[in-house]
């Protein structure tokens, strides 16, 4: 190839002149030069050998028997597995016979352990959706909405006469929130129920076409009731004897009958069609025409309605009680949370499993080189495999703090789930998002065949960003959050846990940074978890500090809406921030908490490739208050490839702690080996 | 809801205390405050009127009327147009019959354009795409690879034989270099073609199955011929009457019977299945076993066999002849970076005028505001905007360039095609796949609907980063020529156009940054096209400068292979910074050239917002050379939300200027009117 970089040759034929031009086509750089293949950075250290087995049994949460139950009986039935070309219609009826194979063949009953070990239910959660994650949102549905919105929303006496049916099927049912013009904002539903005396019923009713009731999952095919949220409105119980709104409430509407399957009067659906993925689950839309349902079919836990008409609640407020509504709801965020961390293994095991097989170009006159062997791979697949370590560690930790509130009700314990859930599921579903894309890019046009699985695992989990709240709309509640704690600080009062740190070192944090430190960068300071917290939480800080400043300033000029929305971008920049804060405070405990020691040293080298990643990600943050010096920046830039580098070398290892049976994976070419003879035999040679 | 932040309320109720942690779900910020909505910045400003006629009569290119022909034609035949559900099998079929419609019934000859106006040919290629991705793409590969191989590395007779029949469809072919073990690395294809001199044939074998071609589109079904690339080996012409290997070349090998369509001996053809999108294109996998071919067959432009089994050719050396060859490809990639404008068009389109018509949340007792009014939203999409502006102006740029390249053989022109369409097709392609993704996201539930079109243009647009040239290696290809540009600089050896900056003022761009301009914060300075554009081409000369000083310190302990890899991530980045000088100066140029002052001035603005939000978005490089001071990088912040906020305003008219037919757009959420109902119309209210 020299001949071509250097000579520029003196024939004259329009084709020889083109040449020179051309040879970027070749683009493999001039001649060989050294013996062969260094890509070990100078310095020397010892390689890790990490130990699979510890790494797997320390990753692996409390309920990885009843996982393996799950797997064990879906292996053992090919009829149930989804096969990865299948129309709309075959799809909806196969999610459906998987899920009441699960609970009346596999014998395995979600409802019970929604009830009464949540922490098991993700685990299902999360099994399910390794099988079809269609199966694990339909399960969602079914469970976490449908029957959770009749346990926590009900009373007893609604216990008693649907929790058999939820948990059994015989009762698949729907949740009516979304309508077509309402998603984020659920105080604006527009459907009512008004109560009418003479017949002690609720009539529910669709008053215009931007209240239908929108994405409904379950409706279009199987569903037989579903909780409707709608507006409660008294006749005679306002001002001047005028009607009363009472806000939104949740009403038991049956939708089709229990015998012959067909739509109850006054109940019109539609189906909401194709979707991007998740055509598994059966979307609707549903108008209602003056349904009369019973007095009993509200579910009356926050607020009740007597015979004659009159309103009683232990809550004071319209507000007070659409907040408790949907505060019962916070179990479905911390399942996204939990099953997109599940998602992302699959896909960075495919991803990183290929780039070892894969080899492409090399050295002159040497074998070619497995891809993860190029610094862009690397950088490409190395931080977003440490960031699944570290969403592993910090969403169980959501999980068991999710446990203990449903224990415990303790106010703190409350606060803490509500304000991480909403922060950790809009972080990683977005996070995961983007990196099934990334993984897809990252193995090439093998990566785009539907059998490899990036097409539909970024289809299926697409709406994890959107639905159980809206990404962009969750953040802000973190970030509305962080300024009531940071106002309550000055105030003297309590902060709940995950916070604590603000009270702590928000003085420290907000003075100047320290000159000195921000020129240190060496190793050991670096890769020290002191810094690294330091770094994120210095930031988080500054940030909520000059927004709260901010607001204030605007607030006196646009009102209060108009300096949120003018500070907006700057709160989401908050939020993520503080979620990362935490993520790596969990990841650091983590690694202190991990009992073997070679597997404690992965992990820290893994900890610490996610932590100077995200430092290098916004290092122009850290410039612009030089709390980092250029040539600290330098040094964290030349460290963070040099981890990823380092995570190469046992990534392999990694992925393979993950655990994931090849039921979960099934991607020829993500097998643990002979994937491109899978890959042959799959397309039928 | 004030009650709810300002009072801890003194009921001991459990569910009393927990609302106050629950307030997080109304996340609207406290108490009204101001009159009304205030959105505006202080900086009183004369409103733009932007002329949408005015705006699309400047975008408009040259070919607007076939694409208007094309357009109405699919408008009348309402039978090939794309459902949203539709099977793999029938897909196929229904874009076959489209291809063949286009071509027999619409009169639209493809082929002749790509000969004789490539310009033309890509308008082409754009307007079916919109019609459905599958379509431009199996046109693609009918008419650009298929025939595009015969027509530029064949000769005379082949022309002579095929044309007809590749122009008129009777003759459907395929492309056949991919295997399934190579990919990007084409020098490295394993199947040979050995000449036999005695029957004066060309023998092509599969020697092994990674040599198997692999996603050869075409070759599932329709295909009835395929361009083969192979090793020629010709028997006693190597050394000690050896066999020679002659490197890669392209063979016609007919697959299929031209009248019973059945496969030919020894041609294996598979299906390579689902693919994650463009399921309306046939892939297939092809083993050749011993199959006979004249030696007619050999596309022999840049190299020919003899009867006596000689080589003979006009070009030296292997790589040469194989520069050659690839070199002609080029047009693909022009071709691919011109339709994924077209493809982020259509996207950025849906997602601005639903953002416009989706209303939620507002200030307290007002109506609530429009979504793209939250500066989040703007955040999302106007840049995008801006961009998608900056990549029309520079492929419209390139195409020009390929038209002129392909009149003239010109070879500074020759140069700046294939770096400028290595570079572009890279960073546009990579830019509109992420762009969908955020479209969808900023569309929320409404943007999972199938019929919103979101999914599907993220699905077939995917691949457009990996097929002709992968991102990641065409980037280096890029990055490759600059580094041989830069020695060439000081060789005092001649520039190809867009790289003439480098010469001009690389000097001045490495010099340390002026200590006084880094401090400028004034708007106009900040809109001043060359600071901004200095920016860019700042940050280019020194990644340049200091990626070459490094690749020469590392190549003598790592050979060139290794130091390439050491310095890659920052051989990437170069490449990108290159890239997005390029776009600027065309759009810079593309503003100044407008001859509406009114339009000059929207664009003004939108050109202005694409390169602040770009240098914000790296302001961390700025920062650590002091380019510009932290005061000046806030001012630049600031002044790009502002401009986001400013393009807002006129996003109606911006996206109205890309003058989409609703056979394009066809999203009900899209429509530039009453998307509602169109959207309850589609599901069967």
């Amino acid at each position: 190839m020299d001949d071509i970089r250097q000579n520029p040759s003196s024939g004259d034929e329009v084709a020889l002149r083109r040449i020179q031009r051309l040879s970027l086509h070749l683009y493999t750089p001039s001649e060989p030069h050294s013996g062969g293949l260094s890509l070990l950075p100078c310095r020397a250290k010892r390689n890790l050998s990490p130990s699979v087995e510890s790494l797997s049994e320390y990753m692996r949460g409390p309920h990885r028997e009843i996982q393996a139950r799950i797997f064990e009986f879906f292996q053992s039935r090919p009829d149930l597995q989804t096969p990865v070309e299948i129309s709309m219609a075959e799809h909806r009826q196969l999610c459906m016979r998987q899920m009441t194979a699960l609970v009346r063949e596999a014998g395995i009953r979600p409802f019970r352990y929604l009830v009464e070990n949540p922490s098991a239910y993700f685990a299902i959660a999360e099994a399910v959706g390794g099988v079809d994650i269609s199966l694990g949102i339909k399960m969602g549905v079914q469970f976490s909405l449908w029957g959770g919105s009749v346990i926590n929303l009900g009373t007893k006496k609604h216990k008693e006469k649907y929790f058999d049916g939820i948990d059994n099927l015989d009762y698949p049912g729907c949740f009516a929130m979304t309508e077509l013009h309402h998603g984020s904002n659920v105080q604006a539903l527009q459907t009512t129920a008004i109560f009418d005396p003479i017949t002690d019923e609720f009539v529910i009713n669709t008053p215009n076409d931007g209240a239908i009731k929108w994405w409904i999952g379950n409706a279009a095919v199987h569903g037989k009731f579903a909780s409707v949220f709608a507006r409660l409105v008294l006749p005679l119980q306002g001002k001047g004897g005028k009607s009363a709104d009472m806000g939104i409430h949740a009403f038991i509407v049956p939708i089709r009958d229990l015998e012959t399957h067909s739509l109850l009067p006054g109940v019109e659906i539609h189906d909401c069609g194709h979707k991007v993925g998740l055509n598994g689950v059966d979307n609707g839309a549903l108008r209602f025409s003056h349904v009369r349902v019973s007095r009993d079919n509200l579910l009356n836990r926050f607020g009740d309605v007597s015979r004659d008409g009159k309103y009683t609640s232990s809550l004071p407020t319209v507000n007070k009680r659409f907040a408790a509504t949907l505060g019962e709801l916070v179990g479905g965020r911390v399942g996204l949370a939990y099953s997109s961390v599940g998602v992302l293994k699959i896909a960075v095991t495919i991803a990183v499993r290929y780039s070892l097989l894969r080899q492409q170009f090399g050295p002159p006159r040497k074998p070619e080189v497995s891809v993860l062997d190029y610094q862009s791979q690397q950088h490409r697949l190395m931080p977003m495999l440490a960031s699944t370590y570290a969403f592993h560690f910090a969403t169980q930790y959501l999980v068991d703090k999710y446990s203990e509130m449903k224990k415990t009700n303790d106010d703190q314990v409350i606060g803490d789930v509500h304000a991480l859930s909403a922060g950790l599921k809009s972080y990683v579903t977005s996070y995961t998002a983007r990196s099934i894309s990334t993984c897809r890019e990252s193995c090439g046009g093998h990566g785009y065949a539907a059998v490899n699985r990036f097409g539909i695992l970024r289809n299926d989990h697409d709406i994890f960003q959107t639905f159980e709240g809206d990404n962009t709309v969750l953040l802000q509640q973190v970030a509305g959050d962080l300024l009531k704690r940071y106002q309550e600080k000055f105030k003297g009062g309590t902060l709940t846990m995950t916070w604590n740190y603000l009270r702590e070192s928000m003085s420290s944090y907000l003075s100047q940074p320290n000159p000195v430190t921000a020129r240190w960068e060496g190793e050991d300071h670096l890769r020290d978890p002191k810094f690294q917290l330091d770094a994120f939480r210095h930031r988080t800080s500054r940030l909520l500090q000059s927004v709260a400043a901010r607001l204030q300033k605007h607030s006196k000029t646009l009102g209060s809406f108009g300096a949120w929305n003018r500070c907006l971008n700057h709160l989401l920049t908050l939020a993520e921030s503080h979620i990362e804060s935490v993520v790596l405070a969990k990841f650091i405990e983590a690694v202190q908490n991990c009992p073997d020691a070679n597997t404690r040293e992965v992990l820290k080298l893994v900890c610490d490739l996610y932590a100077l990643d995200r430092i290098w990600k916004d290092i122009g943050t850290y410039r612009n208050v030089d709390y980092v010096a250029p040539n600290k920046a330098k040094a964290i830039h030349k460290l963070t490839d040099y981890l990823s580098f380092q995570v190469r070398g046992v990534a392999r290892e990694l992925v393979d702690a993950f655990d994931l049976p090849d039921l979960v994976i099934r991607a020829p070419i993500g097998m643990a080996s002979e994937a491109y003879e899978q890959y042959t035999q799959h397309v039928g040679f």
